[in-house]
């Protein structure tokens, strides 16, 4: 590890507070795991009770070592490790690992016990992980500053995919399953209760450590989770894919992390509109952690979504074929000179379109040299972007001529190539073991297989535009006058600002009554509507009317509005009657921003009327962003077909809806200090342009 | 195996038509499978050209054999098969299994051998498994009728699931993994051709096995797939879960499909209607299928869908959190008698609600005394239906003790108890030996533990239903005259069919010109729209007007829906003009009936207008079906919270719908021979009533 953690993670001598006879107490089990593991630094265990400990000095303080020590492991009790950190603080011990609970955990005893332990170590420069963590572990260097599952077989072995989990049982569960299909590890960092270093301050470490090449992160919350923004680009451009797991995105998920840590959770849709933008590939299982970390190991990924499928049994093509489908990955069509190709070295009754059907017990025949012909010409294929092998219930020598037939072809292409094999690996003569080492990604199911393709093509997508310097809109010049935001601002005030900021808004005027609206300027018919701060839904008491025309309608329908305003809301302060020109031949729909506590500013769209009422039809995005995320952002409503005009109407623009996206996103960015809220309701779409008919802005602070 | 095709899975004497030295061919295979697994009955090889094959001696014919024989299994080239199964026939074998390939797989020639091959064994009173198939094998009593991957190392052991399997290659996949889990099997039978037994007759056949308690069946087409409602009724009833993965269900896994094999697919709509009615439970992957039968032969299924989760790992709770409310489960919330139990035994700093929180290491302490007074109080509480424990990491004594625990009380309950371990079996102590002996489903994912809970919950409820006398509507009664059916029949006669079966329609008059409106009967405001059999799409050529009312208005609206049938439609049938009471304030549905090829009548249930168009909102059941059935369509309708009433709007009439529903699948499932589609376009939902605004009815054969 170079630069960011270095010592942290390479210590060149290590003090471990709070050893003892008992082998489970932590600080003993990360000195057997300092010793076993071969840690090639100095270990200096601290009990004053004892002389030595596992055949070391053992030292009655911190104070008495007298190397320099680059960590401290503490795992001696709560109450304890405050002049622990102090005595570390004094030497100049750079970081301390706090494997000791008790703290913030437990309550407000602890709390203040761990915020006193963050003012000792701040004083002193120190940087802390933990407390209440497994502790961590660099397993290339064998430093192990750890208890529990971290330190107990199975041991890791070296590779380059690194592990942040803010839950050490249940993130190391994470661990154990790679571990267990063959891929190495080179930090496992368990955050514990994150005092001082984060999971966020970690993964941006990774993400600049040479011999991390993947990054996996166990998350339940974020205090700033708008950090992994930047984050997730900077890994698209490092070319290091980041998978982020994050737990308590239901309400009974949320309520079970809140018994168990104190973290703030945030809306589960803004992370992952922020892992779409920001190229963070989401995991939501343990084998699906696995099957993407062994694919991305191979370090090819598909330059599209054609894919081909090629075996003997016709049962593991269809069902490829059907998860393939669904995960919107398409069938590749061979093209002629291939589809030759292929006849010529398979069996005339097997299927040389494809899916390639090349028919059972086929693979081993002449050496395999028939079976790597037919892969090859598939592979050469323009039309194919990746390939899928069934070897399905293939076992013995066949199996172990198929992998070495792949392995060749894989070893002279860029495309990625796969395998599903069923027979387990001591009947599959040394077939895995040789996909293995070719880096053929080779899953026990089908339909992992074409999960995992549809999972690395988005990928790539989303990495190449989160990696391409941001496609934002860009701030407001210099010399344009800031705009002031009020608490709640009226409906004519907001609808002044997002004037300024270059949305669209009706025609309106704000009168007293009818006899002041200007007709030789609108254009009827109009909709008349109580102008009031005050007033929340307007529609339901009967403050707004429709398709008003003519000036005795009007008359009529001021009158009408005022007395529904008094009526319902006869403490309203009411600024007047705002008459509009309506906007016909509209599809209706929501726009609006929140600065959220943990995600700051975050752009929601969402369909209007009937769509929002029956289908909750919504999307975000985290602001600022540009016009290819506002234009994804119409694509994600289950309404875009109607935007699109249905039957013969015509389709709603959708260059003005996105440029009013992409300017709501960046006014509340750059307002991110004074707004807490923007609503425009409704947003109507018209084939020309995208119209604001009414509008709130709430002004932070507001009360 | 008794009752049906018993001399086939419990043969007595087997001849085995095409040993050879060549220990690959499928005949060879067969023999050495039956050798070598210790089948104890009569073998029988046949080839003239040896006197003996792996020291049996071999005869140079099926006559020549003394014996009676209950199976011959076949595997020479196809154009030889036809004469065996002639000598078969003669010396009354009743089963043969035809292993070859080179027939109906191969195209017209091949099929025409086949075809040739069921006459010679219909006419001898013979049952054929295959052709084209790996065969079957009775693991219990060591039958192997097979070849490859069945043959093959690993050997299956004994135990209650069966499989029935469209493809030998992919289905075996799914044994082998549910063999590496350590489920046993009975039966396992790769169908092939299906020239004679289909998958259809085996699974019924599995479903009257006493030794099968469970049947996995991967099914890629059925002629017939309507017998699946029965079979699944009959599966239900006996207890008996039968769980089926529908194979070819995309586009590109149909066309996969086409050039596998010549069966039907199907649509997949149906298929997973039919498999709600009928209690099946659906499978979509390999890991899904072996997660289930592992909790299946638990035999302990939840009550209901109220579950808790304990554990020292927080971020697992968090995560199974999660997943359980994403499956539909609901967290219990522990009663205080329960709390207070809990409390008592775990530690301070633990949670006593649920998720419970017995924090890290405490499962061992004290013998796991602990751990088991706290689950015990868990299971212990009504208002708990299933109970997951998170070991995750937990490894070596611990793990063991903890299981041991769970062993004892689950033996104890009958409420469902399960377990997410991630150790590696070698690391874990003997806990999975343990778990797995005491049938405490253990699942390496918190996630995959729910998804199993879940689909337990589901299939209790499913199977309930499916094994109650079917809440079918009453057939038409004896004595009621028989209705007749057109080709192609016109609204006005559509609507006069539905009257006569009980569905309201709306108030019509035919007329030739709006001089005959009976005004005084029929009550504004009208539609007024073209009759005709031959125009379809009435709206879009402007043959429909709407909120006509008035005599001048009526009689402008007759002349243009004329003029615009005889503009866009010269060559229509007139029958003249419908004018109808317009229904006002009710929700546009679709309301239909199909008569599909392989599943015979469907009724289908959508939600009409802009939904329609825009969401493709629609369902559908296996016709007919009583109430629950017809309420439980209209509740998976997206626009199902419009038809329930929204922001004060009155709901719509479910009673009423589904009235139409249980009518229309009556009506179709009776006419099945006459009636090919009902469409109600629309069925206007309104809160007293469901009526039919328009309607066409095909008949069968209508060209």
């Amino acid at each position: 590890m170079s630069g960011k953690l270095e010592r942290l993670f390479t210590p060149r001598a290590i003090a471990v507070v709070g050893v003892s006879q008992d082998p489970v107490r932590p600080g003993s089990q990360a000195v057997r795991a300092l010793l076993q593991n071969g840690y090639r630094g100095g270990i200096f265990p601290v009990n004053p009770n004892y002389p030595a400990h596992e055949g070391l000095r053992c030292y009655p303080s911190v104070a008495a070592i007298e190397a320099e020590i680059d960590l401290a492991i503490i795992g001696i009790p709560s109450r304890g490790v405050n002049a622990v950190i102090a005595e570390c603080a004094t030497k100049k011990i750079p970081y301390a690992a706090v494997l000791s609970g008790g703290f913030r955990e437990i309550g407000p005893g602890g709390a203040a016990l761990q915020d006193e332990m963050v003012a000792l170590a701040r004083a002193g420069g120190m940087r802390l992980v933990g407390p209440n963590c497994l502790g961590y572990a660099n397993v290339h260097d064998n430093v192990y500053a750890a208890f529990g599952s971290i330190t107990r077989p199975p041991k890791l072995w070296p590779g380059p995919v690194s592990l942040v989990t803010q839950s050490g049982g249940f993130g190391y569960s994470i661990a154990i399953a790679c571990a267990q299909e063959g891929m190495g590890f080179r930090n496992v960092i368990a955050t514990g209760n994150e005092a001082d270093l984060d999971a966020i301050e970690f993964i941006d470490a990774l993400i600049d450590d040479a011999e991390t090449r993947i990054v996996v992160a166990y998350i339940e919350g974020l205090p700033n989770a708008r950090a992994l923004l930047e984050l997730g680009r900077r890994a698209a451009r490092a070319g290091k894919p980041l998978l982020v797991w994050k737990g308590g995105i239901t309400e009974a998920g949320a309520r079970a992390a809140a018994t168990h840590t104190a973290n703030l959770t945030g809306s589960y849709d803004f992370y992952r509109a922020l892992f779409r933008q920001a190229g963070i590939i989401e995991i939501r299982e343990i084998h699906e952690a696995v099957d993407l970390v062994k694919a991305l190991q191979a370090r090819k990924l598909p330059h599209g979504r054609r894919i081909a499928v090629m075996g003997g049994s016709g049962g593991s093509a269809i069902v490829f074929a059907d998860a393939a489908e669904q995960a919107g990955l398409a069938m590749a069509e061979l093209s002629p000179l291939t589809t030759e190709r292929v006849s010529r070295v398979i069996p005339a009754i097997g299927s040389a379109l494809n899916p390639v059907d090349f028919t059972a017990g086929y693979i081993a025949g002449g050496g395999g040299e028939k079976f790597r012909a037919a892969v090859q010409a598939v592979i050469d294929d323009a039309a194919v972007d990746a390939v899928c092998i069934n070897f399905a219930t293939t076992a013995g020598d066949a199996a172990r001529v198929g992998a070495e037939a792949l392995g060749e072809i894989a070893r002279a292409t860029n495309k990625p190539l796969f395998a599903f094999l069923s027979t387990p690996r001591e009947f599959a003569g040394d077939a895995l073991a040789i996909l293995d080492a070719e880096r053929v990604p080779t899953l026990p199911s089908p339909v992992r297989v074409a999960k995992v393709i549809a999972a690395l093509a988005s990928y790539r997508e989303l990495r190449e535009r989160a990696a391409a310097p941001a496609g934002e809109p860009a701030p407001a010049r210099n010399g344009v006058q800031r705009i002031a935001i009020g608490p709640r601002m009226s409906e004519t005030a907001s609808k002044a600002v997002l004037e300024r900021i270059g949305i669209t808004v009706t025609r309106d005027v704000l009168v007293q009554s009818a006899d002041e609206v200007p007709l030789e300027r609108l254009r009827a018919p109009f909709v008349v509507k109580i102008a009031s701060p005050d007033i929340g839904h307007k529609t339901d008491i009967g403050a707004v009317k429709l398709n008003v025309a003519g000036r005795e309608a009007l008359g009529a329908a001021v009158q009408e509005v005022l007395a529904a305003a008094r009526e319902h809301a006869p403490r309203a302060a009411i600024e007047g009657v705002i008459v509009s020109e309506m906007v016909t031949g509209g599809f209706e729909l929501l726009a609006g921003a929140v600065n959220d506590a943990v995600f700051g500013p975050v752009v929601v769209l969402g369909a209007g009327g009937i769509f929002a009422e029956a289908l909750n039809d919504r999307t975000c995005r985290i602001a600022p962003f540009g016009r290819e995320v506002a234009v994804e952002m119409l694509g994600e409503l289950r309404c875009a077909a109607m935007l699109r005009g249905l039957r013969g109407n015509p389709a709603a623009s959708f260059d003005a809806v996105a440029d009013v996206l992409v300017r709501l996103s960046r006014f509340a960015w750059d307002y991110r200090d004074t707004v807490a809220e923007v609503d425009i309701n409704p947003l109507i779409a018209t084939p020309q342009a995208a119209i604001a008919a009414d509008a709130l802005i709430v002004g932070r602070h507001a009360g």
